[in-house]
């Protein structure tokens, strides 16, 4: 046993290499070294150069952003008088989030008091012809207060709107259309992105590191003269709507959204007073703007094995899908294929008979393979 | 050296192929043909067919969520009065952002000033049994104001509570019983999703270009009549909670927090007044509500060449794994092992006589291949 | 034809296996089975037990949270007398999402009305040396209203300022210096999180199931006595800044920033009045604090076969390439080389003659081949 054991170890360390045949056939040669080529060149040039296939990515980014927008403007409409608009007043929500809604135009209904009034001819659920229209206690449905049980109607005939107990007067339903914004040259609006790659443990800010206070009050993002700079002209965001401002490997998208659809971007809302009699009254605002949507991408890419051991292996192995299909080639394709199936496959001499069939036996699996291989060179 | 380096050239196109032993072993040949098609199966059949493998994905999607609530209320309790609630009020925030939380309950604290009264019970940092409990400018943790020395008892033996500094009267603690959700019915919740694949610059949204304003005004989601109309019942949601609702590749997962917790889904704000003499008062709201938070997630996927490539490659590669432990079981556990092994391992005469050592040499490393073969085939 | 295709699928179950030749070199056998041993530690150590190859993970986290903060604060500035602030005037906003503002600071400006007044001297673009500086209808840049056509100077020589048509009077530009914050000790944040992975349909929550409501009011978070209470000392987490919580496989990193950049962390909200003639006015604040964001990120993983087979097969495919590795250096680097190329490839008798030339072949590939296996060696 001692001799038996210390051989296998020692025959453990003998190499065993596979026996090639030659085959000196320069047509299969050919295409078997424009198949290796193709191969490396998709791994090596593809792969590795072009799609950087040693490294691991990670697109989970975090991300962090506050923006402050400054500017202010001053309008004067007939119904509400002058009014002076700072970012305290257009920006919505003031706290500089990564969302925000800038009004440039609105709608406003001062002095509502609870109480009776007639509803919206707009809304479809407020209309009626007779009190049996509007059941007592129903809110309107998409309107502005709960039905009383009254129809309100010009005369016997037309159709009327229910009577309301809700904020009155109700807001008009026209739209005003000074908008705000045609006057807007000296809005700026001061992004702030934070990322973080936590795959990696890195993280960065577009606000370089290198810019001074003085430079943040003052510069102004432009793609050739200042490109580090966080501070971008509203009419120069809004003219470039949905233009992505790539910056240091990571990517702000500035998304938005304009009122041109109708239910999209307006809303309401309201200040609440009370008189000197502790009586409650408000000013509905309904504000019409762009809502600015900063979406952060980013991808960082690390050199990782795993992904290149993934890439390598996957690719060689492919040589071996080669190396079949050029056999296949050899074997059935070419004028002296029986010769080469002989050397190829080494026979005993007693099965010597069966030679004739064994020759036929790889045309069973043969078009599957010569398929993938084939399809594998296209794609 | 020219003709020699001709020579080489021309050889370099020869084709050399690998030199087979036909072992006419049938047990082998069919579990090495299982092992293939069980290779090939799982390539096509549940790679590429199934889990789409000639795809790469990109699941870092970018996404950007309007809402929009409709509907009013009556409310009408004995503390308050009547009360209209429309969504610039029951909305927060009311610009339609991503989360929004809905007001479903409220208890309304009006004309609080700034002075002095008792702290709440409830509140465990403001009990006290003597003045010293209530060190004075210390500010009650989790409590309503600042302490200011004093403590406030019915009788001598009693535990009472903390004179305090703060807005006053204090909000009572108990909470009113009427859910405004309970009459509900008609209120609507229009949710517009803009999602882009930044990987692939494609993006979408879940409001249909071929919808027209009137659809978006009348329609209301339902999955069979009108999967595409983006208002949803709020009620349906609701009882729905946690719902996914797949809509065009993408999926709007609208998460739900009730009021169910006593910390969760409630907080309060406060509205300011001034009286004529310029002194300031305010009502105070505590609002309980649902909020809702619109999570968007999606996954899209396209041809690359990379991953086919490292799908095919891997698979083919495993193939050889099966070859090998087909040789193993030839070699070691058949009868005629002995001879299969011989015309296998081509050996020099001069190196005849280690035939049998060499016979055991292949254990070393097979049961390791066999053990990684046999926990492929089962995985 | 019957009895040959009978033939050919009996043929198609005969095993047919490699042949190898044996060189009973120990320098490369030895260099081969360290190739393969270093190829299998990588699969199984590595890629395998460290890295869990075997699973898909899922990184595209879907998470909502919910946040509350508790405590309240006496302010006496001489400007503005007592102020209390509780969490609805210090926290913005109210409703407890996942970026809040805590207010650290404030300067207000009370009881500001439209009208007529300087511009502050800060405001570069507010400076005057004459009436012409101050064009008539036009805002000033990042100031704070719009000119009215007059310069108003302290002496004629003095550079002034422009009169504005706005909020007067307008806001001191001096920063208090008595931040709130320094008397924080018992602010304590709440932080619900609730978490999805998408791709695996599990969810999970930072507030354990068996966490009742008492041990929520009364916990405090501590990484040893009290690692799961989701409430947060707001000191604690100042002093942690950027601090990743771990907590239950996935991570909340609370993010923030500070006021130390004078443009970051303020912003200016007002609240608006009406006196009994029914004018209004308002009172702005601008309030400095920290903001946090709160940002999660995870990562979920689960077996899946495919990512399976791809590290199994790439890493058995190199194993070609390192006997491709050891071939060449067999024969090309050894004393016998022309005695193994002879005995590996087996030539007709006919071309004996182009022995020599063969011989060289080999050498075009080599040094790609035995680059790339030393690259993916060293790597």
């Amino acid at each position: 046993m001692a001799p038996d054991c210390r051989g296998v170890l020692l025959s453990a360390f003998d190499y065993k290499t596979e026996k090639y045949v030659i085959a000196k056939n320069k047509k299969v040669g050919v295409l078997y070294r424009l198949i290796q080529l193709t191969l490396l060149g998709y791994i090596i040039g593809w792969v590795f150069v072009m799609k950087k296939g040693y490294q691991e990515s990670d697109e989970s980014i975090q991300s962090s952003v506050i923006t402050k927008v400054k500017g202010v403007l001053l309008t004067n409409t007939s119904g509400t008088g002058p009014r002076l608009w700072g970012p305290e007043d257009y920006v919505i929500p003031q706290q500089g989030e990564a969302v925000l809604f800038i009004t440039t135009n609105f709608l406003e209904t001062p002095n509502q008091r609870l109480g009776y009034c007639a509803e919206s001819f707009k809304v479809l659920d407020g209309r009626c012809r007779e009190n049996g229209d509007c059941p007592e206690g129903e809110a309107v449905v998409a309107g502005n207060g709960v039905k009383t049980g009254r129809c309100l109607k010009k005369d016997r005939n037309s159709t009327g709107t229910c009577e309301i107990y809700g904020w009155c007067p109700i807001e008009r339903s026209h739209r005003p259309d000074v908008p705000l914004l045609g006057r807007t040259e000296s809005f700026t609006i001061y992004i702030k992105n934070f990322i973080r790659f936590p795959k990696f443990h890195f993280s960065k800010s577009n606000v370089l590191e290198t810019a001074t206070d003085t430079y943040l009050k003052t510069c102004l993002y432009d793609e050739v003269a200042h490109p580090y700079c966080p501070i971008f002209g509203l009419r120069d965001i809004v003219r470039r709507a949905g233009y992505d401002f790539q910056d240091m490997a990571f990517i702000l998208l500035i998304l938005m959204e304009r009122s041109t659809s109708p239910c999209d971007c307006l809303f309401r809302y309201a200040r609440y007073f009370k008189n000197a009699a502790g009586e409650t009254h408000r000013t509905l605002l309904k504000v019409y703007g762009i809502r600015f949507d900063i979406l952060v991408h980013g991808k960082a890419g690390k050199f990782n094995i795993i992904p290149t051991i993934i890439n390598l292996g996957s690719g060689l192995a492919l040589m071996g899908a080669g190396s079949f299909f050029c056999d296949m080639v050899l074997l059935y394709m070419m004028k002296k294929s029986t010769l080469y199936r002989e050397r190829k496959f080494e026979k005993d001499n007693k099965y010597v008979l069966q030679t004739h069939i064994q020759n036929h036996e790889s045309h069973l699996l043969a078009p599957l393979f010569v398929t993938l291989t084939v399809m594998s060179l296209l794609l």
